[in-house]
């Protein structure tokens, strides 16, 4: 009681704010710095009905005209035989490498030491299928060919994240990422695409997504990132692939008797957004440069590469979260409201995504919101 | 192709439907002898915009007022310290029985042969979890107190399914109940509850769902059988255990970023039917008594326990079909639309479960309809 107290006393008024109130405080904004603006569900849900009209029936256990023709819509944009639409990437990844661990009899796969799998799942690959992980590379940077050949013992599968999020989105050069798909043909890897923002990729690559889909033996795809669906992923392979993966997501309890909400939504979002990630990409350059004019200010990577970055700022945590929610109470403007530790010393972070939301606010805006922050934070 | 035409002209002008027609047939049906009716997503959704009128945020990842709400709510009826909102019943139990084989260090589960674990999820048990069934009992009958003691081999948990669907929604007589808990409980057994149709066994025992519930550690119960939602499930139990199960829930992928869909149609569901289960009791007896009136055919149970029975039609089951659609087409009145192959020769049943819809037919219309369908299936 008396700790507590005396933590508001010491701590400026804004520390006492709870997640629900950091919360309201968002909802209330009327501009964002990130994604499409926050929506409420009986706005989403109205919307979809909207949606639903063509749509006569319900799907079933994944049959029914609304799932298989979405399916056959995202294998057709990812150049491959054939697609599953499952309630999470978490589960489309893990049915991945089991499918082709049980093929390559290997139960080793790879990927980076930041990878979803690794850093996200409670350890699945290992509780659920048994699989252990070669980590390839170093936390800070993508994996590189160099880190592939250190590789001295037998693997199933390699998966590569497109864009890598948690380094800011960054995407390996095409000639890197080509060379890196020979090593893993040329040894017999299976080599799996974590594509969670992969259509926010395209700009960079000025490819098809079937192109660069092309490189991949199987490829994950979300819809509730850059999209802004409600949830859900694809995975896309081989024909026979994706029957077996079929099996394994009625093991994993994702064979839900009805995932129409989801589908629809994706459906919804992808139509009205694919076109989108261009301009996204373009503005994310912008929010960079502006961002990066205040000083004390460090974005990664220095130039977007797809319609993120991560934003580093220097100063005290709560003081910097304080000044954010003040500017959300004061002016309706949502800037982040939560910050991540960072290795660098006085430094947080946070993840910045452009969506629709982004073009609310000008970048001498942006810029003097941060310089505000910033300022408030070394007082 | 000379078989396909071949079949075409030995067959009823009815055998050459497709699935789809069949399901065309019946979304076109104006009264249904099970369930609620059939629904069209854009009605459902139109519906759940105005059930969100109340819920100002989605859920996020398992937490927020909607999802935390309804888990309350749910442990709340089932008197148990808390419960965890997922996405199927597929995942539940597979969670319950893994948490309780790694507490009890044993990987031995026991459930009847015709268990949903055991015929419906792909053995995902053994392939997911590493555990081993030890069936209990036989498939054409209620496990028994006497089948339990011939089990000599240590087990970690035994699961019962309350009422248990593939015979025909079987429940045992409340003391047998007790009884075979005592003996879960004395060898330090877990016993957990599959709840799947749950909801629908309050009349039988005229005992509230809590104090049923009691005689369980764990108990799944399902929100798109009776409750009529989309989809979704909730696992509730003792805090620790909760707790334990969001981690795997997490493994299997089931953490969506957001259910908010799936919460508000079982909210909706369970507030608008809870009450009307003791009234679709009296009604699937009423529809069983008519039934029977009919040659031939045999319903099972005899006197139904639940909402729901097995109704065995004599005679060629593609015949038994034709004619069911054909009354689909011609009358608007959807019987049934597939039928499953019974031990009996020149049986097949099909399963009724009693909605809204069932109130639709007169008992003197379902004995004339049947009547009419099995006549044709001798012609």
């Amino acid at each position: 009681m008396t700790t507590q107290t005396q933590s508001v006393q010491d701590e400026p008024e804004t520390q006492a704010r709870s997640e629900a109130e950091t919360l309201t405080l968002f909802l209330n904004c009327e501009r964002f710095l990130s994604g499409h603006g926050i929506r409420r569900p009986a706005d989403e849900l109205a919307d979809l009905a909207r949606e639903a009209a063509d749509t006569p029936e319900s799907d079933h256990y994944g049959e029914g005209a609304v799932i298989e023709d979405f399916e056959r819509e995202i294998a057709g944009l990812l150049g491959k035989e054939s697609a599953v639409f499952m309630p999470s990437g978490t589960m489309a990844q893990q049915i991945a490498l089991r499918i082709w661990s049980e093929r390559k009899n290997c139960s080793t796969v790879a990927f980076h030491p930041l990878c979803h799998l690794e850093v996200d799942e409670e350890k699945a690959y290992q509780y659920l299928h048994g699989l252990r992980a070669r980590l390839v590379g170093e936390p800070q940077r993508l994996l590189t060919l160099e880190d592939l050949r250190k590789i001295a013992e037998p693997i199933a599968a390699l998966l590569l994240e497109l864009p890598q999020r948690y380094i800011g989105g960054q995407l390996p050069e095409w000639q890197q990422l080509v060379a890196q798909a020979e090593w893993a043909r040329e040894r017999g890897v299976a080599l799996h695409m974590d594509g969670a923002r992969l259509w926010e990729s395209g700009p960079y690559y000025e490819r098809s997504y079937a192109e660069t889909a092309a490189l991949f033996d199987s490829v994950y795809v979300s819809f509730y990132k850059g999209v802004g669906g409600i949830a859900g992923a694809t995975l896309a392979g081989p024909a026979d692939f994706i029957g077996e993966a079929r099996v394994w997501l009625r093991r994993h309890g994702g064979n839900l008797i009805r995932l129409y909400p989801y589908v629809l939504a994706a459906r919804a979002g992808l139509r009205q957004r694919l076109e989108r990630f261009p301009v996204y990409h373009e503005r994310a350059k912008q929010v960079a440069v502006a961002l990066r004019t205040v000083p004390g200010v460090v974005v990664k990577p220095e130039t977007p590469q797809t319609h993120m970055m991560h934003v580093y700022l220097p100063g005290d945590m709560d003081r910097l979260l304080a000044a954010s929610l003040d500017i959300a109470r004061d002016e309706r403007v949502g800037l982040f409201r939560g910050l991540w530790p960072t290795e660098l010393p006085g430094y947080t972070k946070f993840e910045l995504a452009v969506g629709e939301a982004t073009f609310s606010l000008t970048d001498e805006e942006i810029a003097g919101y941060f310089a505000r922050i910033v300022a408030s934070s070394h007082k």
